[in-house]
C-alpha cells in the first residue's frame, strides 16, 4: 500500500456531503433484491469457502517460488510468469498482461549511524525513489522535530545545512487513521526539508512495532527543490536516537545511501477474467498490486490480497456457479513505487470505464475482515445490507459506506466506480508492512480464509445483482 | 550466554549424585540462622528495590552510550570506560581493570540465496569464530538435516562437497532445556559438517521467534578437519527453505562471508567492590558480562545483566548496609566470543579461590526471577530456605539446589565455590538474544527491578550468613 492511498480526509468529506446531496435522487430509484436462489448459492459459496485454503496456499507459493518481485527486476518478471500460470491453473479465461514501464529505482545500500554524542550505527533503509548520497556519506548537525507542522514552526536558517531527524510515532489502530496522518511524513518530510535548506532526512518508520526493522516506503519526488537522501529507522533505534537529544547535547548523524534511479523496465498487469453470462459486458473488477517491495518476499503486502482476490473468483468457479457479469481479476504491476499499473489500466480502459460496474481490491493484509464498508451509489445500500446479512456468520460489523479503498482501484473510482471495501484488520498491520519481516509468520490462515470468503461472497452477489449499479459522480483528483 | 553454558545435562547428574554423598557429613554442621537485624534489613532493601529503577537506567545507558560492545573494538573499550565511570558514580570502591586478551574474529558481510529450485535471498548471520568463503562465494547443492545425529546416520558421502543445512526448530520455554538441547548444532555442527567433506553450513537459527532476525553466537572451532563457513538463517526463512525441499526437487544454496580473525585485542574485565566489615577477606562475588555481539546494542544479553548485578551491590550501600563479607562485582570481557575475562579472572585468583565463598551471576536477560534456585553445599539448604521467605513477596518458586548457573562464574563453581542462581524467565529471551533485535524494547521496567531486588537480598543475606559457606567439591572438567 503506497503513501497516497492513505491521504483521505478530504475525500472523505467529499464523499459524505455527496451522499447528502445524492440521496434524494437515489431513493427515487427502484430497490433491488437478489433472488432466492442467489442468496442460497453465497451461503454455500460462504460454507466451501470457510474450508478452503487456496488463499493461504497462494500467499506461501507467491513468497516460497518468487520471493521479492519489485517492480522492473527479475523478480517481478518471475511474479508475472507466476499470475499467469496460476490463473490457468485456477481455470481463468481470457488470460493475459498488459505491458507497463515502470521505475527502476535501486536501493544499494544504506548507512546510518550516530557521531555525536554517543557514537554508534543503526540499521536503516532508503525511502524508495530518494537520491544517493555523495561516496563519502553526508555528515551533519541534527535536528528532531516532530512532523512538518514542527518542522515549519522553526526559526528560518534551523535547519539549513542539517539533517532533520522525523520522529513521529504512530498508534496501533484496527483501521488506518494513524498511518493516514503520519504518512505525510514519508511522504512529504524529505521535499519540506529540502526545501528549508537541509542536506538529509530521518525518519521514525511508519510502524507499530517494537522490533528492529526499518520500513521502507514511497516518498514524494520534489519538482523544485534539490532532492536530498533520506532513510527510515526502527522504533527502538528512534527511541534511542530521541535520548541522545534528550542529553541536551549536539547530535551529529552520518547517512550514507547509494539508492539511484535507473532507465524504466517493462513491467505487466496480470488479467485474467470468469466470464458473465447475460450480462458478460458489465465488469465486477477485483483488483490486488502483484509486486512487493525489494526487501521483502511481501506476505501480508501483497501476497495476501492476491491470493485473496485469485482464490474468490476461483471459488465462484469452483462452486459451478455461472455469474451473470464478468468477473475480472487484474494483478497490478508497480503498486509500490508507482502505481504506473494502476495507471495504465485506467488509461487502456478509458472508453470502457462505464462497463466497470464494481470494484473490490485487496492491499490491506491478510485480514479478517472487521466491517463490510462499501462506497456505493446510496440507491444500492439497500442490497448491500442484503450482502452483509449473508457475511455476518463471518464476524464482521456492518461498516460505513465512506469505505477508504485502496490505490490501484483509486483511478476507477475517481471516475464513480462503486466499490465493496471490506476493511482489514489492520491491528498488526503496520507492524510488518515494507519490511524484510513481512513473511509467511504473519499470516493467520483462518483470518485469510475469512477474508477471502469474504470477498468471494461479495463478488458473486455484486455479480448476480438484478438492479443496476448506480455510478457515483467523479471524484475531485486528489491535493 | 554462550554455547557452553548450556550443555548440562552430564553436570546435573553428577550434581545430584554429589549432594546424596555428602549428605551425611553435610548434616554435621550446625546449621545457622539469619539475625533478625539481618532479616529486618533484607525486608526493608527488598521494599526499596521494589521502587528503585537503576538497574533500567544502567542499561539504558549503556545501551544508548555505548551501544555495540563486541570484544576487542573501539565499543568494547568504549565499555569498559562507561563501568568504570558507572561504579565510581554509585559509590563502589577499589574500582579497577584487570587488562585481558580476547580474539578479534570480524564478521565482515554475509550473503545467503537458494539458487535452486527457486531462487531468493534471505538475511543471514555469520556464527562468531567461523571462516569467510573465498571472494567468489560458494556455491553447492544442499542436504537438509535436522540434527548431528540425523547428519551421522545418513549414508557415507551423503554430504561430501554439499552445504548442510541444520533445520532443528525449539520450543518456547521458561528455562534453558530447549536451547541446551539444540545449541550442539550451532556450537559443533560445522565441525561434523566438516568431517563428512561438507564445503559449508547453515542453521536454522536457535530461536523462538517468528520475527525475521538471524541470531549469531559463538560456534566450536575444530582442531583437525577443515574449518568451514557456517551461517544462520531466521525461522521464517528456515520454514521457507523447507518448503523449497518439500519440493522434492534439488535445493541448491550459495553462501559468502567475509568473516575472518584478526590479531588479538586488549579489553578488559572491570572490578569493583563494596568492602566488607568483620569478613572483608571472604568475597561475594556478583558477575556479569559487559560484552555483546557485535550486531546488537545488548540490551537482554547482557546490559540487563549489568544493570542487576551493579544495582544489587549499590543498592545495599545505598541502604547505608555494611556487609560482613566483601561484594565484588565483576563485570567480564568477552563472554560472547571465547570467555577469556572468566579465565583470566579465576586464573589470577587462583591463590585466593578459597576466599571466594560465593557467587551470583546474571547473564540470562531481565527477568523475573521465577525460581529461586541455588547450588550450595547441603549443610546450607536450610539458609536458603530463609532467604526464600523473605524474598517469596516478588513471586517467585523456591527452585532446586541445582542451579544451571552462567558461563563467567564457572571456573570457581568448577572448583566448589557455592552460588545462588535465580532462574530469570526466559520464556522470550531466545526470540531476540544474539540479534540485532536485542534492544531496550525487550525489557521490562518492572521484571529487572523484580531480578535487582531478588540479586539485593540473596547477596545481603549472603554477606550475612553467621556460618561458614560450605564449599562443594570440585566439579569434574567439561566434555
Amino acid at each position: 500500500m503506497t503513501t497516497h492511498t492513505m491521504r483521505r480526509p478530504a475525500i472523505q468529506l467529499t464523499i459524505t456531503v455527496f451522499a447528502l446531496l445524492t440521496a434524494a435522487s437515489a431513493t427515487s430509484q427502484t430497490p433491488s433484491s437478489f433472488s432466492r436462489s442467489d442468496l442460497t448459492a453465497a451461503q454455500a459459496l460462504l460454507q466451501r469457502a470457510q474450508s478452503d485454503s487456496t488463499a493461504y496456499q497462494l500467499a506461501e507459493s507467491l513468497t516460497t517460488e518468487v520471493g521479492p518481485r519489485f517492480s522492473g527486476t527479475l523478480g517481478d518478471r518471475a511474479a508475472v510468469a507466476w499470475a499467469q500460470e496460476q490463473m490457468r491453473r485456477l481455470g481463468f479465461e481470457n488470460v493475459h498482461t498488459q505491458e507497463v514501464d515502470v521505475p527502476q529505482w535501486v536501493r544499494g545500500e544504506a548507512e546510518f549511524a550516530v557521531l555525536e554524542p554517543w557514537p554508534q550505527p543503526m540499521p536503516s533503509l532508503a525511502l524508495g525513489g530518494t537520491v544517493g548520497t555523495p561516496n563519502a556519506g553526508v555528515e551533519a548537525e541534527a535536528v528532531m522535530v516532530k512532523d512538518l507542522a514542527a518542522l515549519q514552526a522553526l526559526p528560518a536558517g534551523a535547519v539549513k545545512g542539517r539533517i532533520v531527524f522525523f520522529n513521529n510515532p504512530i498508534e496501533r489502530r484496527r483501521d488506518w487513521a494513524e498511518y493516514s496522518r503520519a504518512v505525510s511524513v514519508r511522504g512529504g518530510g524529505p521535499t519540506a526539508a529540502s526545501a528549508l535548506g537541509a542536506v538529509g532526512v530521518v525518519i521514525r518508520s511508519l510502524s507499530t512495532s517494537s522490533q528492529r526493522f526499518p520500513h521502507t516506503g514511497g516518498s514524494r519526488q520534489p519538482q523544485d527543490v534539490p532532492r536530498i537522501p533520506a532513510l527510515a529507522i526502527s522504533n527502538p533505534d528512534a527511541d534511542a536516537l530521541q535520548r541522545q537529544f534528550a542529553s541536551g547535547r549536539t547530535v551529529r548523524l552520518r547517512i550514507k545511501s547509494t539508492a539511484r534511479e535507473l532507465p524504466k523496465q517493462r513491467s505487466a498487469n496480470v488479467i485474467g477474467e470468469i466470464p458473465g453470462t447475460d450480462l458478460a459486458h458489465e465488469i465486477v473488477i477485483l483488483g490486488a498490486h502483484l509486486d512487493s517491495w525489494d526487501v521483502t518476499v511481501g506476505a501480508i503486502d501483497n501476497a495476501a490480497g492476491v491470493g485473496i482476490v485469485l482464490t474468490a473468483a476461483h471459488l465462484i468457479q469452483a462452486q459451478k456457479l455461472k455469474p451473470r457479469r464478468t468477473l475480472r481479476v487484474v494483478l497490478f504491476a508497480n503498486e509500490e513505487n508507482g502505481s504506473a499499473g494502476s495507471r495504465a489500466y485506467a488509461a487502456a480502459q478509458e472508453q470502457n470505464l462505464a462497463n466497470h460496474v464494481l470494484g473490490i481490491e485487496a492491499d490491506y493484509g491478510a485480514g479478517p475482515v472487521w466491517q463490510f464498508s462499501t462506497r456505493v451509489n446510496p440507491a444500492d445500500v439497500g442490497v448491500i445490507d442484503q450482502m452483509y446479512r449473508v457475511l455476518r456468520p463471518l464476524k464482521m460489523d456492518r461498516g460505513t459506506n465512506e469505505a477508504p479503498g485502496n490505490a490501484d482501484l483509486s483511478p476507477l473510482v475517481a471516475k464513480g466506480m462503486p466499490i465493496l471495501g471490506p476493511e482489514l484488520d489492520g491491528t498488526y498491520y503496520l507492524d510488518v508492512h515494507h519490511t524484510a519481516n513481512d513473511t509467511m509468520a504473519q499470516i493467520d490462515p483462518a483470518a485469510i480464509r475469512q477474508s477471502a470468503a469474504t470477498f468471494a461472497v461479495g463478488v458473486w452477489l455484486g455479480a448476480q445483482y438484478p438492479g443496476k449499479w448506480q455510478r457515483l459522480p467523479p471524484k475531485p483528483p486528489r491535493p
